[in-house]
């Protein structure tokens, strides 16, 4: 397989926004304490109003799952930690034990899952294995709007966890909630989410483990591309009874602060379809592509001026 | 032009779930009182939750704002009065003077728009008229999501009102306000927005001339269609720098309260293209239909098996 550094880029960005487009892969502190005090508060307002669904019965613990798992060391997250620094939308949220969603009924699968990880999050605790887990419907979401196993049945798609299991291997209640089929979305299985997505998530882990606090929010992306006819479209595949949306890339933007409090950010796409073994910095993106692309704005409450690096270049 | 009746069937439904497929057309109480007195502060809260963006001034006006305006009749809605029988989704919401929007930051268009309509409301007041008024940018959105005029410019396609404008005749001020482009979506032009989609609008107002109370919610749809490959597959245009997604279809939802408090319902969905002069009747669909492929409920407050009919055929 041949391919230059030139064709290595993943994506012509549109010259007028910088849109990342949706080309085919060719080989080649003034940190806002209200949001972080109230966020679980907020959270539930906007659950509540959310009228006629039951929510997880993890939602009104403010006390970590896993206080009652085998880990040794308690972990550190709440909902209110997972949020410090923003919600990247309020849409439709659902609160979990270790990690908040936001649902799009019309999708059927999330905006986005945003996680908070330690080093003690993704050390491995003997007994919890993900070998042990399934899949399950969220039935907190109307069955109108709900995936299931069976949509991904015969597709040819992998159900691709967006809060990937092993960042919460602290807790096997925590680890069991990745598996919700609202943490999941089609993925194609070899060469992206058993390879170079898996990279990714491994990368991420590894980040985890060599600084204090690692913030990650991940999501699907529908992007456009021109078509011959000069016009430019979405398109993307649906797949079982309840068209379950088939993303065209994926997201992924590490917020990463180290023991003195410095933040780096880093933020990638990847296309969902079989990718060569490179480099994962060939994947980073600027930040303002994604938050275009996805609707959102990610970590709000940290100033863009202030990060020490961005997408590994010191600002 | 020919059309049977069969081929007048606008749409095939997926013999699965009843989706209302993209096919081209040929042309052929248990009320919740909560809810009713909250919603007001529900809207609120959630809007301050939206961190970062200025709501219009219109937002916590309780009173109505054609007090001001030269209509004789005080128009009796409000917030609360709109979303009286529940929201159809709680997502990014905004609320006007009179109407409420849910916005779409990734389609750069609402997901719905609801209004709530009196004879009063649809009657002609002298010194209001839509020729004076222009398209606007909604400033409460970000820029990242925000649509523009420039978006429409050259697009070939129109700002489409989803709250019509003729609906809020008796306040300028609400009539300004379905100029903003929040409440527009690319729509065809000739044979849709000025045609079809119109006499759907007109007899919207006539039916709020004949009853006591009309809720109307309109939004648009993005509808999967089957390829020669044999999948399923979402695609639509995106328009301007800011790629403005142009809907497959457009919903219209009207419950009806006649004098004796008797509810029907009437769920539309036209193809944005130029359709042909037909009855409205035949654009017709199950409520169920738009639920899936909009991600939304509608009027949850009122029990399905309640209403007098259900499209114009006795429940």
């Amino acid at each position: 397989m041949v391919f230059s550094r030139t064709s290595a880029a993943i994506a012509a960005m549109s010259a007028c926004v910088g849109f990342y487009m949706g080309n085919r892969f060719h080989p080649k502190e003034d940190f806002n304490t209200f949001i972080s005090l109230h966020a679980k508060s907020a959270v539930q307002q906007k659950d509540a109003i959310e009228s006629g669904f039951q929510l997880p019965d993890t939602n009104s613990k403010q006390t970590p799952a896993s206080a009652s798992t085998s880990s040794s060391t308690p972990p550190v997250s709440n909902v209110g930690q997972i949020v410090k620094y923003g919600f990247p939308s309020t849409d439709n949220l659902r609160s979990y034990d270790d990690f908040i969603l936001s649902y799009d009924r019309r999708t059927r699968t999330a905006n986005w899952v945003l996680e908070h990880l330690t080093q003690d999050k993704v050390t491995r605790v003997k007994g919890i294995e993900r070998s042990k887990m399934k899949f399950i419907e969220d039935t907190s979401i109307h069955e109108f709007h709900r995936s299931t196993n069976k949509d991904y049945q015969g597709s040819g798609y992998d159900r691709g966890h967006l809060a990937a299991a092993a960042n919460h291997r602290h807790s096997e209640k925590a680890m069991n909630q990745t598996f919700l089929l609202s943490n999941t979305a089609p993925q194609v299985g070899e060469g992206f989410n058993r390879n170079a997505w898996n990279n990714l998530e491994k990368y991420v882990r590894a980040v985890a483990r060599n600084n204090k606090n690692v913030y990650v929010c991940t999501g699907p992306l529908y992007l456009p591309r021109k078509e011959p006819d000069g016009k430019t479209y979405v398109k993307y595949e649906v797949i079982g009874q309840n068209h379950v949306a088939v993303p065209t890339h994926f997201f992924k933007v590490l917020l990463i602060e180290n023991e003195k409090g410095q933040f780096d950010l880093q933020s990638y796409v990847m296309p969902n379809q079989p990718l060569p073994d490179i480099k994962l910095q060939h994947f980073l993106v600027p930040l303002e592509t994604i938050e275009r692309a996805a609707g959102l704005l990610f970590y709000q409450n940290i100033p863009k001026t202030s990060y020490r690096k961005i997408n590994a270049a010191a600002s």
